[in-house]
């Protein structure tokens, strides 16, 4: 059986685990403040071009997104998202958890949002009458790649980032997969424009070739002050925080997050053209490792005998979109097989 | 100048303020102990049809509704509500602030939902592989009349609330203006039917006659323990709390609720019925105190000269839908004036 | 029978009845932005010396409190407290419901603390490695009067005070009493002295006169912003928020919070008096309109005969403080026959 | 420099890592329902003797705390600890944000509750006319070992669950360092007594040879249902969940864990002796692998200059109780030289 359900079915890219393994007995101090945190720290600066962004390390996406939340709003203030977003749909209501109210908006089915949207929830906000009863828009909140695999452009970045900025908001970009957007093909976006143009944003390691952990950026001084007590209140603070320290300094220190994340994308575009040139139609436009073809559901079930996929969205009665994963772990000889059944069932499919 | 932009803008219905007056110097013990609140609640379960339904007497509606929901649910659950509802749309996120999300449906201009929507929804949570990573539907909010004036027949209540029972969900009337409900003009639905087919539900007092105040009825077993704790820590426990006993005991003891209620809505109908004969049409269909016709922004000036009305929604470039209400306040002097004043408008609009 | 367990176990002064009934029919806006809030506002900055205070009604003091806390501090960020606060003990953790902790201090049975107390926490705090790991204090609470009938004295405030501005903590003063406070005998304390020294404060009208009520009064303009939005998602933004206004409007237009506060105060030295004379000790030294007598648990029985009294703490074995409150519903007579009681128990007693 | 301020300064076990390197290919499911974690949930309910425990992972020690804690209270209810519990002292305040009070009680330097305490906390709040108007107490915390080291015996355990059973409340025992508890000289607890005895506690890995990860037994029914939607929502759901499974198989499947546990305390007491033979006194008396010698403040820059320690607590003007602690990682040679220096200091002490 060959595993393409996620991107997180193996454990670490391995030189991450042989560099735990060299240091695994040398003693530092925890909670974050050892010397490979402040390397893995002084690359990712680098990588941003800017001296003056704080990083942090957590464990998880969610634990990462919550936190930076909780810690940026005061209480009535709420984060823009689109329906499909992460925090909006697939978190157990963790932001809500800390008492913001998601104000989640239509998208697409590439889960993007629009400068024009953003501004006219803000603008329709403060012309109610009636707003001290609603919610404030405060941050907004977008994923790249989306949650289904789309990328923004640079120019929508921009735009984007100055519609918040012209109307007070916090831009939050989730970077869970990042290393597959700044290494897509056509992707004109890089670390340090997430950095120019983010107020805050995290850098995906979990499902980027880490065996966990996320680099929350901090670029906006207002968000800066007491990061660490808002880590530790929602229990992000590892105590052996050097982990993370090391896995972020193995992954930045010579290309590597960028190389494993661009491989990946490759076998998952020649997947794509696979399942393109075998017929088969996409629920979205993706250019990273996430790939949405839509199956007839009588071709499920023989997919299915060699390959993990997860379940996407219902199309209609008879199809159903899936999602198909490759990581930093996938073998081309996996993928080979995939292809093959691909091309197989479209045949069939005719 | 008239006020007919909502049905708060004056005090309370006389028999209420000389109630207060008679019995202002009595001695009383605090926070709802009172031989008042005790006889309000006699009178409350009377019309219930009910001995066994608690019932607690809040200050205002935004309080009791998240007071209600905070009390019932477990963290990673949350609660259902058309897009419209209250809930959802105007209490600043008091509901997402006590840590739950509002799971919001669309619906139509009415405001409703469909015991279809429900079972519907919960399905597709339960289907779902990764449920876990959502929030839980644990609880239906519906209000009755909806934000927009509308109502629910007997046999909508019935199958929403047999959709509540048959998926586990407790299912939670908001009657921030029941009285206008139970009195409307072919409204099939009692207090008793509430009592039997809602887990909690509560009797507004502040839009309906009283100074302020809400009275929640739990009729469910399971949300009754330790709902006084809820009361207090939410904010909503009044010292002096006789007063609240004394403004239910005045509505209810031989039916003045229903009176001022009945009388609101005729009052409203004739206002409706001025708007349909000038050829203006409505936004939504409401048979009680809040009427929501379309008028030409061009006319709106005009009508806002001698009248206050709430904006309620943008209708197209041209034409704006209004709210007008009426109360137990509402003279029929004005009324008649507000009406002439629609028919000069509606000529002017030919 | 006679209450002089609480004080606030009447209706409000007739004034205010009075200008509620002749106000009743009258139309306003609502949600506190209607002329007798304003109005009342102005008499309160009045009484502040300053214009440029905010002021907000609220309906009641636990209401008050935790929405003020809520408002201003963030969310790794606590309030420091007496052991005997309200926050602390009498409000059913209400302040945690906001995710905030009660950082309780030791206090002497008058519940007061020091500007010392207040330095040490903040330095140990800081000078803790482990800071992060802590509740960060960022504000104190205390009561004026206190919760055991203590007065802070104008010196004692202004060190308090200065000792929050030079740790970057806000002071917020609960004066759910302040009324009895503000005319104690001997007290050198005057609204504007607290409009001075204080972030944050609230005049209660609750327990001083009003039905209902407590005017929060913002003096630091770190703290005023969005605080309309904060009222609404906590529950504490009445519809009808004239009523608010009408009651401190008649409170402060001519002194009458002053006077009847005063008259309490004045009957409570009364009985106090014959409290001392008859030879019973005191729980804590008040000099405000609660007192807190030692009696032996036999006398306690023949007291409860025609007064009611609250029990307020087991001193021992055999005698019991307990709490005897007059307000300016207070009527001399019943506390000539109180005193009359205490005489004969105090007879018994030797 | 030899670190011996805490137990968390280097990696894991070896063993550890080496089967995180054998599997680190392997293809599994992810969030905890792997293999893996299956096996190692059969080998903790093997040491439970009990088939009924739910057991599950998660990732840090205060992330398991307010999980558990946030899971099974409602709103208005708290959980009593001991002043000195790390949920009161060390996290933040965690359990606040999460809603809910820690209703601290007062101990020795021991950091151990009592029974008595316990049952006297349930009693005067049930017997308080204004118990609605506080936190109710419905849960007890207690660690094992304690912040100081200090172990319950078995009968302290028996009557404290006794006095949690007869009055309603869930027992819960934080075994951050539960290994050390289980192996130290004299203990006659075993892991299947705290099945038992408890609702829930934890099994803690971090500071017990793992790189991180806690085991969450959950005996009592009541606090099953949902508990994974608990832990997602509170950002403790590891997407790789296999690297908790396989490192609680590897502690538990040969007893590692009690071996590496049970050689850390006898370092510890040698250090203890040497302490005691050199004159120090102790803070608290400790049997695990944490102990708390009081030094002159005038050593303690010696002892700094080869060894790290924490600094615990100023005992007075000059002397310093500190922590020095050993682990799975301490070398027999560090902890010789330790004793070396400490038997040094004793003679300059003189």
């Amino acid at each position: 059986m060959f595993y393409f359900n996620c991107d997180y079915t193996e454990g670490a890219h391995p030189h991450i685990l042989e560099r735990m393994m060299e240091t695994n007995l040398e003693q530092t101090v925890g909670y974050g403040e050892d010397a490979y945190c402040e390397q893995a720290r002084a690359l990712i600066r680098q990588e941003c071009e800017r001296e003056d962004v704080d990083v942090h390390f957590l464990v998880g996406g969610t634990q990462a997104n919550f936190t930076v939340i909780r810690s940026a709003l005061r209480p009535h203030q709420g984060v823009i998202s689109a329906m499909t977003g992460h925090i909006n749909a697939h978190e157990t209501g963790a932001v809500e958890a800390t008492g913001h109210k998601v104000l989640a908006l239509p998208c697409g089915p590439e889960g993007k949002l629009t400068a024009a949207q953003i501004e006219e929830t803000v603008k329709a906000h403060w012309e109610d009458e009636t707003h001290e009863h609603q919610v404030q828009p405060k941050m907004v909140y977008i994923s790249h790649p989306t949650e289904n695999g789309a990328l923004y452009t640079l120019p929508e970045l921009e735009s984007i980032s100055r519609a918040c900025k012209a109307n007070g908001l916090y831009l939050f970009l989730d970077g869970a997969r990042l290393g597959y957007a700044l290494t897509a093909r056509g992707s004109d976006v890089s670390m340090s424009d997430l950095a120019r143009l983010c107020d805050v944003f995290y850098i995906g390691g979990t499902k980027c070739g880490a065996l966990f952990g996320e680099a929350v950026v901090i670029a906006n001084p207002e968000l800066k002050p007491d990061f660490r007590y808002s880590i530790k209140q929602n229990g992000g603070m590892l105590a052996k925080g050097r982990l993370l320290g090391i896995q972020f300094l193995t992954l930045f220190e010579d290309g590597l997050y960028y190389d494993i994340c661009r491989a990946a994308n490759e076998l998952a575009y020649r997947i794509a053209e696979a399942c393109k040139t075998a017929g088969f139609r996409f629920f979205a436009e993706s250019s990273t490792n996430q790939q949405f073809p839509i199956f007839p559901n009588s071709l499920l079930k023989e997919l299915g005998k060699d390959f993990t996929y997860s379940t996407w969205a219902k199309v209609d009665q008879d199809h159903t979109a899936i999602r198909l994963c490759t990581s930093w772990a996938t073998r081309e000889e996996a993928a080979k097989q995939l292809i093959q059944t691909i091309q197989k069932l479209g045949e069939n499919n005719l």
